[in-house]
């Protein structure tokens, strides 16, 4: 714990979003001081949405806080509805809720497909929390039970990590006045107004329903509009190239620029379990961040290798890649013919076009009908799923995956000459 | 027209909902500053809407220059698209929006099911038109027609009136700004920025497909929250009954106050055709504002007829019916019920209790799939309905007319031993 | 009291300024229902303004909501820096804002200049105060004294009625949400979040200051841009000689129609004291609201009485005054040469020319040195007045009283050949 | 000039601050797309303020998009006025506001008291300018004339560098919003349409007054709570002292990591004029971003050189200097005094204490009586200073250059025992 007196860590915190954040438990504050929180500050919420949009800069430090001060919310409407929430289950959900994103590192979904691969970002986070709870002689067991779902209380895991958590409601908020994209602003208040618990589990009273209704659809419409923004899509790939390529050529002991923490990440073997690196792992990760990846790729605007070359480029000059959408598969042979292209144009075996021409998928359902339903509680205390209580959302299309598939290659290529 | 100079009248108002405002053309500044457009400041948008949401207290004035605001911002998205609008059109249209609801009186609503029973907001517009038309010896020909979809570029028409229009655009987004209802918020300048044309019709670029579907669902979230509010269905059917029984009083001959333009509208038999009174029943229309039906109300709280006295109070000291919601209407029995202890509490004839126990139905649908559809234009130019286009809204289910049936009664006659 | 259960009592009500405003305390609800509190939701809070700013539509009813949401953030701020303040001392508190500003009748700065001459609105407020207290058998005698400044811990009564009251803190934030002169914007939550208690005093911590000068500053703006616009003062002096003329008449026995609340106001002796009419005063003045005042007007549009007519016709259809703004009283001359211009333009006597050229004068002083200070408490708990502590603004200006002096008349009468 | 076609340049940007931003014309288009424009996206527009006010991670890049935003603006008002600019005019200016900032490097403040003392970003931001110029053959002759206002129509220079430029208008809306100090609000809106041009130069018609003021307080407001705040200033003065240490330890040989464009700059010799380096101190300027510092900062966290090593740590783990704050300069003794403790604490040479231990002082002043005035027009074409045409502002004081001392030194070094 750190040394400063109790009452000093209920420190205030200005936020455009919500006016101004309060430190709720001198706990909190410790937490925020660590190092490995503070990284968070130089993480950006959006990845490379800001090629997009260009306010989107705002931060994964930022985001932890936001959730935060809307648990503080939703602790106080449910305790004012009756249901009782004590002061340790409060400071256990607020750190659950606080530290539930440690484990993104930078630019996380292309990480993900990159240098993590196949490593889920709660699993990192996960251990963050284990670190933390061995150090502070299990002071984050509760933290830990809630997060894992085997705390009797299902709701507060539910505020957690659910469909109408308090991580969604704040991200949509959050990124909706950051980007300018009006149109994604959800009315948190009047949902955590809506909030309720019946048999330990979270509902929403049946007054709630059009809100709900309203926030699933500007979710869609930040999926579409926002996160998989097919410029934002093209940015991605990008960047999961380069960083695919700058292993491929730090693996075969090409000599290559990397801050420390980035170098650690590129001859890591791919696929490797967490497992395996123990401690070293969620160190090497702690010291990651969005600039040691940025300031890479500006070195390799000038390495030998064209395919890196060109890719980095790309990214720091925001040249991106040209993107095409549709419902099926590309058909092969226009994968084929591009990459043949691709060859030609950069002088490059057929084999490494691989980082130039990239075809893949993505999907969305803007509301799951698994598990951890919104459930919609009437006067009578009885309960409905969404899907059901709504007699305006087609459900069956909300829950349904959507998924499109994308292809990305150099501009100019498609023309007829290449380039 | 107006004695000032030309420039002079391209005044800049203040709008708390756009910022400014700007008078377009000297015509239109003419028609703002006629007594029979100013009286709109005396009528509120919302009716008896501030009962429940304190904000709403904004009138048919503001929403009228709002959309004429943004009949402005549509003219330069069109004409940038490169299809043309001459000036004159301008103007013409943008008389039309601003003129397009001078047809409601006060509590629009509930006089149209009191006293001005079977008459339509848009026949009265129409008359006030040609009314100013023949003032300004035609001056507002292409203005009629494009209002009554006579005019060969029909988007004019759809601009002015169809599931699209500047009308809706504005009102949603003032509606939701003085309500306080934020989830209402409609993203009017996105909205317009998609829109075009296509053989002569108004259709939305594909990619504002998002936005649409947020509009009708934020339209519709207005209305089961904001419009047809239970508690403001209950005050408009005090309000109702309320003029109702006043009527019954007046034209029995019963001294009974009211100002002089009320007065005229309680003597004059219910049902007639508007055509009968010719000029004389738009005259009288055009004194009556709120005012009229507020004050009068405030006198008949101490009239001798229990009735009214017990309906006037109700509205000025807000103190409403209690009401009852449902999907079917309700039984006979349970009305024919609430009758009997209405006629024994209030001591009144059992006839004379439909003023207290009143039944009734309201409908709404969100999108329909009539003639004047939300027409989508992919980029080859090829048009879809929104109910196509969309993968998310149940059209089916939102172009159902949706029909709630209510019951309103003096509050503590349901319990027992009524009142 | 009212015979909702108690907890029912504690709605939620939409505020578009603040979210969601709570009623902290059955009492208030029961205050909130009375007729007499009622009637605040058909004043508005800015009388004309709504002439200049057409979004100005905003109530007392609003207003008075606001201010008890802002004192219940203060209580809490107060009572978080180690100030105690009973349950008991917050209900008065939150009493005395919800009433202190009862007394307000329609237009109350022009009804004060006629209808209710030299009755000031706090003695109104506490004439209502009283009448509460006796039919709650003593309920509100703490609020009384708080009130009247009796109560041992002052800062209670600064809270009400200071230079940085609740009363101010609700006011220009809200006049500036809904006139659109997003320049008043106050930071009505860092003020809060600065307030703090010394020696039973409000004081203001140090780094407050800069958002107290800010406040002064935004404060006068809102004075000059809106509260004394030329307009605005043109459109008040028309309704203060309307309702002048207006009694004259009735007082001379000329049949005059009115509602029967203003009609007593009418024939009431100008200048009576309040003492003199004791209940019914009170009474009545209870039953008069903004829609008695333009309902009359309305009528009087067709009054025989040429001056009645002329000003009400302005007042109704937004013809208004020309009006000329100076530093130093206009000479009597250019008034004469006014007066009789008008004698002859609208044949009649040129005594009776003093409802028609009205000379006067407004004033405002920005800050006063007088007996509330604002005191900016250092964090050696050292207080100095913010005109002391603030290097930026000069105070002596900001104290000094701005007086203009202005001139009414009809449009038209200054060209040379009259009307 | 870019291969796109002209009419796809005219791209529209989606900015939170005012909704949508449009390209206005191919050229801007271009300037935005070379990488050394593209390079601003890397840099924070308000440096380290981040670790005060979270939300402040908006770019150079956004500034300089809603700088050209407002001068869309605030050509069509002054044109509107009846003073031409032409299609010409409006380009060159448009393109001057845009790279107006373009010599801004990382954390600039910082910057230029450490790696590149001395040197203006003025100075830089010309440079560009004029390699722009001579890539494109001339075509930012006008851009430069503007800029270093030898332009006949003076107004053009005003709009991009005065008292009341667009950079001015944009940076306090901007920081306001994104610090979310929403007391710094200013109404660019309004005071752009107060905008005037009398004798080719910039003035402000007289009922601007108030914003003027408003926009002068909320400036000061901004500087000592925002851009001057202590724990801001602390941060800055860490930065500076870290890359002064980091250049010593460079410069004298020890191994050092460091990102190529920093090591070049680390190597130059301090104060070494630009002209020296020619196009190479560009070229490598244009290499340098916020990431390049923050990542080798990291690095250094584990840097054996003691001072070093503590100076990146609270950099990145934001464990911030101690800082006072006072009038005058702080004794010598008190300085010394600290030294000597820092020396003991860290066993270092007295001489390296320089670096933890610092002593300095800030100005700011609100308005300067300098040449570029803001000038007040009133109705009768006569021109007045702000400073007189205002009553309320102490202009003496606002012109007055407010300087603080302030004297920072490591956490704890204060207490008794040191560290």
């Amino acid at each position: 714990m750190g040394k400063e007196s109790s009452t000093n860590k209920l420190k205030i915190i200005n936020d455009p979003v919500y006016g101004f954040i309060k430190i709720p438990f001198p706990e909190i504050f410790d937490l925020v001081q660590d190092p490995r929180f503070q990284r968070l500050r130089r993480i950006r919420q959006g990845g490379l949405t800001h090629l997009v949009y260009p306010g989107a800069n705002h931060t994964r430090f930022q985001h932890a806080l936001g959730a935060m001060h809307l648990m503080g919310q939703a602790i106080e409407v449910i305790r004012s509805k009756g249901h009782p929430i004590t002061d340790e289950e409060a400071l256990a959900v607020t750190m659950a809720i606080l530290l539930h994103d440690m484990g993104h590192g930078p630019f996380s979904h292309s990480l993900e497909y990159s240098l993590v691969k196949g490593i889920e970002h709660e699993e990192i986070s996960l251990m963050f929390m284990e670190a933390f709870n061995r150090e502070w002689q299990g002071g984050l067991d509760m933290t830990l039970a809630i997060f894992r779902d085997l705390y009797p209380k299902k709701f507060l895991h539910q505020l957690v990590s659910s469909q109408l958590d308090m991580d969604r409601l704040d991200y949509l908020k959050r990124d909706s006045y950051f980007t300018g994209v009006t149109e994604g602003v959800v009315g948190s208040d009047r949902i955590i107004k809506m909030l309720n618990v019946l048999d330990d589990n979270l509902v929403v009273d049946e007054k709630g329903i059009y809100s709900i209704e309203k926030f699933l659809v500007a979710r869609r419409l930040m999926y579409w509009q926002v996160y998989l923004h097919k410029t934002v899509l093209s940015a991605e790939q990008l960047l999961v190239q380069t960083l695919s390529r700058a292993r491929v050529l730090r693996r075969s002991g090409e000599p290559l620029f990397a801050t420390p923490a980035l170098d650690w990440f590129l001859l890591r073997p791919p696929d490797r379990p967490v497992a395996e690196d123990g401690d070293v792992f969620l160190e090497k990760f702690a010291l990651l961040d969005d600039a040691d990846i940025l300031v890479s790729a500006k070195v390799w605007c000038d390495h030998p290798d064209t395919i890196l070359r060109y890719l980095s480029r790309g990214l720091v000059h925001r040249n991106l890649f040209s993107v095409e959408l549709r419902k099926a598969p590309f058909p092969k042979e226009q994968i084929d013919s591009l990459r043949r292209k691709a060859a030609e144009a950069f002088s490059i075996p057929l084999n490494d076009t691989e980082f130039l021409v990239v075809s893949d998928s993505i999907s969305n359902n803007a509301y799951s009908e698994a598990d951890d339903r919104i459930a919609i509680q009437d006067k009578h205390g009885r309960i409905r799923d969404i899907t059901e209580a709504s007699d305006m959302l087609n459900m069956e299309v909300l829950s349904k995956t959507v998924r499109k598939y994308f292809l990305c290659y150099p501009k100019n290529l498609a023309s007829p000459t290449g380039k």
